[in-house]
């Protein structure tokens, strides 16, 4: 086998819209798969890095790190993944595999070099890698997930970013029976909080800028909702969470947010401010808590989510497109006119 | 018995030189106990609340929560203590016992209303609280520590804040054999958190900002030593803490220390910045990084740490000072020129 020529959508400079083009895709090595996706969502983070907000990308790009697919050809020393099965790739295909957080199963982590994105990263032969608005993906099988059959693969789809990026600092900080974890904003990251922190068993309460998504966060399995544009949210709630997972990335007034947090709380970043964080230090000292951080998980844990959201029934709110849409769902995504994410049928590609 | 007069320095208008003065305490409650003051420390905290650096204070201002000395008088409902027992008082003497906190421990972080710090505030009765620089203290017995027979009173008194305060944030976040623990800042806090630290079994490791205070360092339990002033120990020390305790209030480039953290690593801040603490969030996601803060510690927890330090030999470096050098002192302690606590003889007031 060769190398292949495949179909995919890319940005060919920063900002571009996203084209069809065709791209190629390594010939398998020994422990490679070949992927036929079916479904690859649109994350917030694919319009940051297409737009450079995160500093010079790599072009042409090619996003997409929420990919569902089957197997439709393996490397000669694959044991993990025969033809046909199931499986998802979320935003990294390779790390350096030696050192202690990807010996403990947290490659997102690594600090041999870090993890290789999914794309716009150089991988480690040196090629930038693509991602997933495409019809098929090479990965090495140690950096891929088996998709339960109980996950149809468009509503799994999300979950190797959005849902991980959740289900990560839930399990970390505890989220369960007798814990009061708040989520802030219910977009594509957020709606998955609320789905698996209400099957963790916490209580979980929805903050929201206005009322408008009430009913849709109580559906979700929100046990209260709350919106922040009243002032009079930080008095009643002041002191009650164990937890609050922030999944915006608009800059808010820590502060009051670490107001909401009981004695020896936990606020969690897993967004990505476009600003620097600014936190008063009596905010932390006085009730011990703690502003922390959070990215996706490792690939141990993210196999343990897609089981546990297969247990639950736990998929992704989605809308599912054509390629051809993707530059409008862009701007969608950008309106906040997504319920709950956009997914790309791969077959339109 | 009725109110007693005693002696006590004053700071009579903020920013006031202290000076010497007789203050009334209350009488024996059923369970209060007089305590015959032999040493109290002079916290930088105290220079602050002088200064009014925090806020409006309460006039005049008995500063001092660094207490040691002698039961002298015991209420009708005493139980705890005798006359003649060695005792300390440290940053609160009231707090509402009944709120979640309180019940367990720590009154630190009481709920129903905050602790009654020792001076500069006002009591649950409505009189204002006065602190540590007088002859006598009255105060309720719960609020009150047994200062072991090992521990001599002069180099027992600065642990009931600056000992607890290094101490309770070392414990909660396991600092033991096995993990890697940075200090920052060399002063009253810090020369208190490496010998705990050390004691605790942990690897201790002094960030100051210059090279001058090394061999103290190591004297005093570090196990290395490195100045924050030199770029180099930033890439030299790269990812390699569990724990850095930040005991210096001057603000800091977060970000860099941030990235002397190993995954999951905390930097806690027990000093309080005159500024507000500004954070990149990618320095919190990249490794899933806390930035948290800790305030002393509950009355059992400073009981435990009395009875560690006696157990292991652990008393402040200290200089004793006559109450006529108060002043003078402050401005020292401005000047970082202290080895490392200054404790006023009680005998002198």
């Amino acid at each position: 086998m060769t190398d292949t020529t495949v179909a995919a959508y890319a940005a060919a400079t920063p900002k571009a819209p996203l084209e069809k083009t065709v791209i190629t895709r390594r010939e398998l090595r020994a422990h490679d798969i070949l992927i036929e996706i079916k479904y690859s969502g649109i994350c917030h983070s694919d319009i940051h890095q297409v737009n450079g907000d995160w500093g010079d990308g790599i072009f042409p790009m090619v996003p997409g790190h929420e990919i569902a697919g089957l197997v439709s050809a393996v490397g000669p020393g694959v044991t993990r993944y025969a033809v046909g099965d199931r499986v998802g790739v979320g935003c990294f295909v390779d790390s350096c595999r030696t050192c202690e957080n990807c010996v403990a199963g947290q490659e997102q982590y690594c600090t041999g070099g870090g993890m290789t994105a999914t794309y716009n990263a150089t991988d480690r032969d040196g090629e930038p890698t693509l991602g997933g608005y495409s019809t098929h993906l090479v990965v090495d099988e140690n950096y891929a997930v088996t998709i339960p059959e109980a996950l149809a693969l468009d509503v799994a789809a999300p979950l190797l970013c959005a849902g991980i990026t959740l289900y990560s600092p839930l399990r970390h900080w505890g989220a369960g029976p007798g814990k009061r974890v708040a989520v802030v904003g219910l977009g594509g990251l957020g709606h998955l909080g609320v789905k698996i922190a209400h099957a963790l068993g916490a209580e979980v309460t929805v903050l929201g800028r206005t009322p408008a998504k009430r009913p849709d966060a109580l559906r979700l399995g929100a046990d209260a909702y709350h919106a922040t544009g009243d002032p009079a949210t930080f008095e009643q709630l002041a002191g009650r969470f164990d937890l609050i997972v922030n999944t915006v990335s608009a800059t808010l007034d820590l502060e009051a947010y670490l107001g909401l947090l009981r004695t020896d709380g936990t606020f969690v970043q897993v967004g990505i401010p476009d600003q620097p964080m600014v936190v008063s230090p009596f905010a932390l000292v006085n009730g011990r808590k703690a502003l922390a951080g959070s990215m996706i998980g490792g690939i141990r844990e993210t196999q343990e989510m897609l089981d546990f959201c297969a247990e639950h029934g736990i998929g992704s709110e989605i809308e599912v497109i054509a390629a051809r849409q993707i530059n409008e769902a862009y701007a969608r995504v950008l309106a906040s006119d997504v319920r709950y994410r956009f997914v790309i049928d791969a077959a339109t590609i």
